[in-house]
């Protein structure tokens, strides 16, 4: 027997879609819900399950795709009303949830934090994707009260859509995240909002470089807000070692140095090489799937 | 007559190998000289032109791919030698080199300076791609000593390599550099810094995200120093105002606030929405050109 059979997924974004459309394709029976019945509605129609009716026996999953804010608070919810036998999120904040679960007194033992490391500039179930997971990390914070039986339903999940699953502490994600996730989309954002009022003849000038460098800036602002906020003592320090860095780089140009600048490049060639080799290079994966 | 029939492209790096690439896909003769002799021997086995002689006359054009710094007094030898009717250059800096050329005693007036709004993390003639400028903007900053004739001449190369010229004063073509290349592969740079020595559990997550806001911080670091020291005011004051908002977004998430934070998400959204709509759009040029 499967240990996945029925699954349901609270919220319809472009995380929950995209994960409920994986599924269908496997056979697996999907149940949808959203606060918003026009986004429910649309996800129905994309194929990515029916929606959830009281007559609805607990799925084998639960998976919480609904911002960081609302996981704790739905997770206690969805506990009370026997929503499911085991539960996951999605958030991209994992210890400050965990935290919140804990206060509200939900269930952790049925409860493995999750974040698959993946998504996209569009919001809404519009941009949602059967293949959005394929190759790539998909972090997993189980607690020490967790149960064994719920990591292993969530690990099933995870492989039926073609993520890699990826074991540590809620806090080791969370430093991780503000590294690889928050903090570059901070700087991004600060990056592309010199845009907003510039020259037109510097956006004419624009190649790819700027393109590829500003992309995630056009992220949900409302959802990066709450992002950030959950994870707001990792992502300071990491803005302010960044801030040092900068501030060397206009103190060798003012003073016609390059000690500082050349450190902040060398290291960046260093990084940059470091990502390419020991990252999960899901484009390799992806292709390989094709 | 054409008004190009034979250049002569000083430095075979990635962007001079480009270049004669291009030209010799459209029948131009092209001859090649670099400093490197290995460089210059890569660039004639890869089909970029023939090496330059003491026997070759004058090149309607002589196309200076050199380093900033270098831009002047090669020019000022090359016109010594009468390497060519007319000149330009690809260097990512106007001003500063215009002036250099100036004090150098080089004749202006067959001088175009230029800058063509590609290239690529990896250097050398090896990178180089015959298709590297389609449908990218390629900057001109003519000043009022430039003849006509010179514009004319650098204007046609610039079609037959499929790039779109964009005119503009020098101190703009700076001012925008600075805000769409040379801040970018700075922050960039920084960004990929933090990696070089983070824990290797953050790598494995790391996602489509961080590869593309890193990807410029793999160039190269002795011509980017150059680059940033030759536009030292412009990037400075850049650095400084991404440095304010960077602040303000540390502030807020100290204090539980987000008037700044969200400002900053909600410029970057913005100015991503304005590099969407306003810039060349190079891959679909690209596309059509197929």
């Amino acid at each position: 027997v499967a240990l996945v059979a029925q699954v349901t997924v609270v919220g319809t974004g472009l995380i929950g879609t995209s994960t409920a459309l994986a599924l269908v394709k496997c056979g697996v029976v999907v149940r949808l819900t959203d606060r918003d019945p026009a986004a429910l509605e649309h996800a129905v129609r994309l194929g990515a399950g029916g929606p959830l009716t009281g007559e609805d026996g607990p799925a084998d999953l639960v998976v919480l795709a609904v911002p960081p804010a609302a996981v704790a608070p739905v997770l206690r919810q969805a506990q009370q009303a026997r929503m499911g036998y085991h539960y996951t999120d999605v958030a991209g904040v994992k210890a400050p949830i965990v935290e919140a679960a804990r206060r509200l007194g939900c269930d952790l033992s049925t409860f493995v934090p999750g974040h698959p490391m993946a998504g996209g500039e569009q919001p809404g179930p519009g941009a949602a994707r059967a293949d959005l997971f394929v190759g790539r990390a998909w972090a997993l914070c189980p607690e020490r009260v967790t149960s064994i039986r719920s990591v292993e339903v969530v690990r099933a999940v995870i492989e039926l859509v073609g993520a890699v699953a990826c074991d540590l502490t809620a806090e080791a994600h969370d430093a991780a995240a503000a590294l690889i996730s928050h903090l570059p989309h901070v700087v991004s954002s600060a990056l592309a909002a010199r845009l907003s009022d510039a020259d037109p003849i510097a956006l004419r000038l624009a190649g790819n470089g700027i393109r590829d460098v500003t992309r995630v800036a056009a992220g949900d602002v409302a959802l990066w807000l709450d992002v950030l906020a959950h994870n707001a003592g990792p992502v300071t320090a990491a803005i302010e070692d960044l801030i040092e860095d900068l501030r060397g780089a206009v103190r060798d140009l003012r003073a016609g140095g390059s000690e500082a600048l050349a450190s902040v490049l060398r290291r960046g060639n260093d990084g940059r090489c470091r990502l390419l080799s020991e990252s999960a290079r899901p484009d390799d994966h992806h292709g390989a799937a094709r």
